[in-house]
């Protein structure tokens, strides 16, 4: 399983949820992402952490003020980016071409989906996956898989009959690790979660608790 | 074959051009349709034709300023619309949104992309049809059929692969009966366009030109 | 003082609202118009009343699908257009170009405007009035008049300051006569309102409510 | 005579082009900044150079994810923010958000605009400054002081009525020393330019060119 801790604009301190999250990737052995605002890709890199972007502009190097270009994501460290997340939805057309910006320079993508019908339609377009986020649960405790696991299963067939190759993440109300494992038993990869990390009391314990059973 | 006139925002005389639509789909027993401005809707309708809107908004009925709401348009006697225009880009949630406002009222729905990939999205939204439109080729009297029938034939195959119900039109550059043919025979049931007839300085002329070799 | 009724997307019956406007306004003397959505302006003009559009969007003739053009407007019927509600924000290079579409045409205009200071930004475009609206008290029935006189005294004062020739009307949460004579006692030349007589079970007496205190 | 240098989403060294910014400012006395993609930000901020950001986003901290926030370009070391650039332009309501946005963390402010009408509106939301930049003029090498100075001193007029406060500077086809005299001249307190710079073989020695009238 994936984990991909979201930090959105959340008021922590990305330095310290960046060096907890790799030094629980390192003891724990599971693949643990932290996803910073672009202005602090480079330090949260520099922490060691497996970093992503929260979003790539569609556009090529050129007169874009206010881009943040593929390339300036990866040259900061990044490895990968997230896309259309329901809190930055995009246009189809930008979808497709924020997809060939991030092959341009090898980020890995995650591109976020409100539906089964949704991730059918992301599934098309080639990204390495998809997540499923119910925008209803975003915050609200209350995990996809168990408010309703058909979201997920759905979006895991519907992403299948579409490309087998596009993984399924799960997103929305992820906070404990039996989230986790609900969400592996309906066919996901991974899971998306932000504020359960970025806004507890103590990330490192937060993230220690969520992982422990997938050691 | 399907015939859809898109008047974009063109200083033509909508009735004048849905007149000639309406008498040369009866002559020829070929479906032809028009879409023009929402404000023009009813005018449109009025004269017998089919009409299709340029686009629905996402939302039901509520507190949307400035919203054109599938119901007003199906009220005013639209049969179809169109979403996602190049000149009329559509956020991914917000297609599948406007595809259940249509559903809702009953009209039938093309959703515009720009290549196969795209195709194949959009179809996984399960709208009606899909309207294959390299941006590149629309306004330049250069069929997509002609300059690139790889793209027709992709968007077919895509569409197929992800929904068999799902048709494919095809659109950009479409100007002569033969243009309409080319389409056919590459799968398309269909063709959208434009400055063909809504700029032609005789536009029954321009629509009896058209669909000749399909009679 | 001018009333204008903006229906939005709501779901109720334009040409009875409009029908019962525009008896009012003879009836009271009071200049009452009516913004519905821009498949039914044409509808609405025909019954009389003052008609406007909740929108015009910025461009000129020309090849923009799904755009709702100034000409379209004036040609339904309508007299003037509303622009920038909270429901439908645009860029402030749109809202210069929108002005200037609607001047082409001769519709009034009314620029919407959040507080005092956006205000004196819209005024300095130069549109027939501007109407400020807290977004927090739209469609709360909380009149801005009595929640918050000092924004609509600020926002007389922001236009004046910047052009003397631009009205300021009152918007968000009005929703009685009383309402509306402190809008003017604030220096107010008009009130937008909504909910208050679209969504009222008996659309006329709303309104005749409404103007009596202006007769 | 503040000189601003928009890298845009250029495929220059930013680090090579801030190095240099920072070595002419201190040599020949006079304000020179930079603004880098917000992912560069730091690095750029660590040359020394004074440092800006193209854009911040109109939000607090939050659920926000892929905004760029105030704070955190405040706290990768930018002293100041460009707003609404043409390339970029914002919605006037999130023009006034981003403003705040900036005032919160005391970054310096620089709103472009199109025209004269646009930079009074803009001077209304209480900016540092606004920049003039006539969009047909961008990249082209035509500085908007010689092609249309009647754009500047509108400018300077415009802002003035509205608020003394307000600096104007120039943008649009700024590529020499002999260019920011005549702005100055016509009353401009700075330019902003870009490909002049960003896209020269010696950056170095361009900006040694553009500041030497003004040592």
């Amino acid at each position: 399983m994936f984990v991909l801790v979201n930090l959105k604009a959340y008021p922590c301190n990305p330095i310290e949820v960046a060096t907890a999250a790799a030094d629980v990737a390192d003891d724990s052995g599971v693949r643990v992402a932290v996803a910073p605002q672009a202005a602090n890709l480079a330090a949260v890199a520099g922490t060691g952490v497996e970093t992503w972007a929260q979003h790539v502009s569609p556009n090529e190097h050129g007169s874009h003020t206010g881009s943040t270009l593929a390339e300036a994501v990866a040259e900061s460290g990044a490895e990968g980016t997230m896309l259309n997340h329901s809190e930055n939805r995009l246009k189809l057309a930008d979808i497709d071409a924020s997809l060939d910006a991030a092959d341009r320079v090898g980020l890995e993508t995650i591109v976020c989906a409100n539906n089964p019908a949704q991730t059918g339609a992301v599934a098309a377009l080639g990204p390495d996956a998809v997540a499923v986020e119910p925008p209803e649960l975003i915050g609200t405790g209350t995990p996809v898989s168990k408010a309703d696991p058909d979201v997920v299963t759905g979006a895991v067939d519907a992403a299948a009959r579409v490309d087998g190759d596009v993984d399924v993440l799960c997103g929305a109300g992820i906070s404990t690790g039996e989230d986790i494992v609900s969400a592996s038993d309906l066919g996901a990869t991974g899971v998306l979660l932000a504020s359960g990390v970025a806004k507890a009391d103590d990330p490192r314990a937060a993230l220690e608790d969520l992982v422990e059973p997938l050691r």
